[in-house]
């Protein structure tokens, strides 16, 4: 990818994202401070990756917030492609959803989209996106939705809800439509066609308009469900986007479940966590410890600094000390690192306790056996 | 449509079909003598439709009766899209799936494509062409099918058993083969565009190869089956073709449901069927009394008589001592008419009275309520 330039589709993220520029492609809006504290006064609490811009984007956020004050529901719908494990940058919206669902008392809809992967996965059989499936719930559900208000939906297996629902949006998206806005063309399979309809369909699964935090790689599929909507006399999907989790090499394009050594994994076992972190996490230090001690290294473009500023370490305080002990050179890259390592190891550690009681609890998520 | 010029596709039938030339264009098979003598001594009994050429093309027959020989399963499937009121053109594949039944004791699925007639019809509702899957379905269950070797599917009702076998298909489609196959466009919505693998599916409903009784120009779905099959690992489809029901009007086209005077609807009243034959079927006659009698009609072109051949007159020598009688010009078309219109009344009040009674028996062929 030419310097400057980047691709961001569902299917492709490369280069260097410029979030400026891609707030601008997409036409989107910046969340700005004035509806960070709409969100927030609504809400009665802040979150971290909320106030630090790790959601930085949204579509009709507004009418969400004005809609609960007046009392009225809405719903919360996020998901995932089976096409691997899970990640931590699959995570951000799932926590962001589960923060929405703790504030706003709403029902959240999980979507796992197995045959999108399979249409889109050369090597992989809907039989090995299915299985992937019901592993990625288990990340989800360790999480803490309340089984009560939260529906994991699996595309072929709760397609006879989605299907008729699908169909009205089909009906309103032509070819033309997919071309513009994914770049298919006449080697694109009908599947992967005709999938967008699917995931639009989550948009319309309860009678109450819908509110999506997403990575903003899925914008364009909404894009194309906020068309539709006039067309089927429904509420156009908000949605609110967080940045993409930068690779572990800090490249371009975003933490990948096919390159191992771009992310860590909700499964990696503390050892992993130590290697992949000390041995590919780009770091923003000096080449060599005095001219660190003496000019100090960048968090800004630090991979260790940024997955504790848009992950790991909520705490404001914590995290300021951290970055200023580095850029002044007090801290080493070594140090930083071994900061992550510890943070990381401890949030896995209760995420695989949680993941693992999960397996026996998928059916109180709608999950068949 | 210029002349001597035609198009057939699922969508559009257009122009006076030239079937030597369409078998050529479609790559399909002639049933020729050799293979009509094989598919009548495996049946135990010849069949008029077959006899006359109504059933003119096939795909793989061969290997259906060489399998049939070895006791080997295959099933049956055919189907209907509902856009309107079943015309006889409709009942054409249908009566020899049931003939198919009764002589080889197979299984037979009848597909209701409400979604292909949705996604196709700018006018219809999803509602729309559901309530007319199951008008349809009366006309199907009308012919006595056996119920317990026979299964009615409706898409959007089943779409759970039909979604995991389209997807598998859908991946090995893509754009430019709909563009090539059909003539999609830019314009074509992304329902369109995905169906043909809904209708794919049904092939591999059963764990057994399937015959498809059908009109030529449902072809096209079953020539990309076929082309997918190798890849999928499994038989490709057989079909056996038979030629459009040509429109009251004689002009090029097929009988069409949405043109009402070009069809005879299985619940015309006899007023109607006395209406429509005597105002709108094209005559083989002479202008004048004197001359018909001199010169006599021309019973290849007259649709009173095509229709006494193709559907209502199965006794050879009957219909030859018409075709006689009306060529010599002893016979003038009121009187061929009149014939015509007497069939077709005695034909519909046992149909009519049949598809009455199976308003009460849909729930046996796995229709829900």
């Amino acid at each position: 990818m030419p310097n400057g330039e980047f691709v961001v589709t569902p299917w492709q993220v490369d280069g260097v994202i410029d979030y400026d520029k891609l707030i601008k492609r997409f036409g989107t809006q910046r969340i700005d401070p004035a509806m960070r504290k709409k969100i927030v006064e609504a809400a009665g609490q802040d979150h971290f990756m909320l106030r630090r811009g790790v959601f930085f984007s949204h579509r009709d956020m507004g009418g969400i917030i004005d809609l609960h004050k007046k009392s009225k529901p809405f719903f919360v719908y996020t998901g995932r492609g089976p096409s691997g494990a899970t990640h931590i940058g699959h995570l951000v919206p799932w926590i962001f959803a589960k923060w929405l669902q703790d504030r706003f008392g709403v029902n959240v809809y999980f979507q796992l989209t197995d045959d999108e992967k399979f249409f889109s996965k050369k090597g992989l059989s809907l039989d090995d996106t299915m299985g992937l499936a019901r592993e990625n719930a288990l990340d989800f559900v360790a999480l803490g939705f309340d089984p009560a208000k939260t529906k994991i939906v699996i595309d072929t297996q709760d397609i006879a809800r989605l299907y008729p629902i699908a169909a009205q949006i089909a009906k309103r998206i032509n070819f033309s439509n997919t071309k513009a806005v994914f770049g298919f063309g006449g080697e694109t399979n009908i599947g992967m066609i005709f999938y967008t309809a699917i995931q639009s369909a989550m948009c319309y699964i309860e009678d109450a308009p819908v509110l999506i935090p997403l990575g903003v790689d899925q914008d364009p599929h909404f894009r194309l469900t906020r068309d539709v909507a006039p067309l089927l006399k429904k509420p156009k999907p908000a949605l609110i986007h967080n940045m993409m989790m930068p690779p572990l090499h800090g490249g371009g394009g975003k933490m990948s479940s096919s390159e191992s050594n771009s992310a860590i994994f909700t499964t990696d076992s503390p050892g992993d966590v130590k290697r992949k972190i000390n041995k590919h996490a780009f770091s923003g230090g000096r080449p060599d410890i005095d001219e660190h001690r003496r000019l100090g290294g960048n968090p800004d473009i630090d991979i260790a600094y940024q997955y504790l500023r848009m992950f790991f370490e909520p705490d404001d305080a914590k995290l300021e000390e951290i970055r200023a002990d580095y850029a002044s050179g007090r801290m080493l890259t070594g140090e930083l690192k071994a900061i992550l390592i510890e943070r990381v190891n401890e949030y896995l550690a209760a995420h695989q306790e949680a993941r693992e009681r999960a397996r026996d609890h998928l059916d109180e998520y709608g999950l068949g056996p």
